[in-house]
């Protein structure tokens, strides 16, 4: 998902040395999920994004991306939110940094229900309210609102990439609004 | 501190009194989801009670029950847990009472996934490792041990009551192990 | 659901039936801790209500209050902000009700950091970011704002109630913003 | 998974490719702080590891490594308390990996209360009751138990590396047991 997304490595590792590095380490993300609420907190709406990955066919998914040498999480969050939904979405980033869970992607598939081909990523998972108005970026086709009762329909989990579908059913479980 | 209470809440209120209370308070209640783990702290078996309610038919359950006056959370845990696992449980009693989730037991159906017509109780929901020998107490005919996979299946959802279908399939997602 | 509930407990039991329920079952509270948050989420301020009680000096105090029969706790939290921060203080509920901790007030001293005179209450807690204006209310004489570094000064520790000096030391923990 | 790595980093990286990398992209950890419960769950001891560093003196530290490539953050967490706390310590491993804090060790002191010269590190910390008997490896001197009141006394904190006796504080609060 992330290889269209320029997290501008080459300020940090040419592309090569960074292939090697990834293939190497645990890579820290952050994943987010970019939710609606009601004036109570409880969650209305939750957003993906919609991409056309080369390969053909759509597929959604969450907003996510790594966490860049000294950079806190909480700048690594906001930094791909406004990425991601544009400067003016106004997410509310967390008082407290536990996420709701850790997510495990490794390149072998079955492990864990989180997957990445290109390497073994270890993300911190983050439910975000999102107050103002959000456009697609860059590779983005759209973004879409799904309530919690569609998020989990089988045909949105399936459009849903690299277990973000898992991720967002362990979310809305997490926060006692498992449908 | 617990030895000194008994949960005959006759002890307290009489069963009248109580019938009064119950339908004027909420009534706070935990809720203990029996697990067995592997070494690496995996979920492997889930504990489920059976009875054979007086309408007829079989239900499953958890561990569950109030927390009396002047008992602490830990000790309300250890008395519902010996008395619906036995003696010889030994369950791990957490070391932070943070819940994994909070279940809102509504007399009206429909407001959150839990429901109890008796009562609107509020319950502090745990999962709980044992590693003794568990047998069935007082009213349940046996205690069945499900995996993860078998205990989300349609069939033993619907045999479970209250919502704690729900409440199982949230803790699997808290806890990372979302199937 | 709260608009028609009151805090009024004679709507619900007279004075002396409630005097002796609280002798006898655990009372079920939350506790809210109002913040300032920055853009990135970071604690700025947190809220301390001022009362002046009969028997001398001062006091200092969270929101703190009952969850009422059939109430949900979001609706709780949302009446107790609203009765003492006035209708302005745009507090913004959790998307999760898991609490940072489960205070358990006896009315016996010193076996939690918790303590309550009247009764045996136990008390959801949570962290509450506001944007709007908070005014006091009732019987409070002001809302203070102080900083992290402040509210766990000694001489601001001493003033609060309850052990609610406890209670914000254990949020600026769990929000991982200990000082 | 983790029987076949090896915290030689030579095996991924030689020294001085490592040396690069931990320059360029934050190193993702584990933290476990050792503790002794009580049957309620109740921390009654807290393990410090005791070091004599080159530099002179004496320091204490926590359980604390690296996540390897394609390890299991089960699997590290398990390895280092190994590695640390000898095989017969029997360490009982969480159900949930939500750590209690997220701690961000950053080679530029005072951006939070963790700081590593050599590297921005992320790591996750947990409270892991063990059950065995814990001997000192390699380069510890001495594993000393600490009760909650005496491991955050100012001479116990002081001794503590890296802002370990903030993540002991962080994590005594968060378990309930702030004293």
């Amino acid at each position: 998902m992330s290889e269209t997304k320029t997290d501008d490595v080459g300020g940090w590792f040419s592309p090569e040395d960074f292939a090697v590095v990834r293939r190497r380490m645990p890579i820290l993300y952050v994943d987010a999920i970019p939710v609606l609420v009601d004036a109570d907190g409880v969650i209305q709406r939750i957003a993906l994004l919609l991409r056309t990955p080369r390969e053909g066919g759509i597929s959604r998914a969450l907003v996510s991306g790594r966490v860049m040498y000294h950079e806190r999480i909480r700048d690594a969050l906001s930094r791909h939110l406004d990425k991601d939904l544009g400067p003016m979405a106004l997410p509310r980033l967390p008082v407290s940094l536990t996420p709701f869970t850790v997510a495990e992607y490794f390149p072998t598939p079955g492990i864990t229900p989180y997957h990445d081909p290109r390497q073994h990523a270890v993300s911190l998972a983050y439910v975000i309210p999102v107050d103002g108005d959000c456009q697609p970026q860059q590779d983005a086709l759209d973004i879409a609102w799904f309530t919690p009762e569609e998020v989990i329909e089988p045909e949105v989990q399936q459009e849903m990439v690299d277990g973000h579908g898992a991720l967002v059913r362990t979310a809305l479980a997490c926060t006692g609004q498992l449908v």
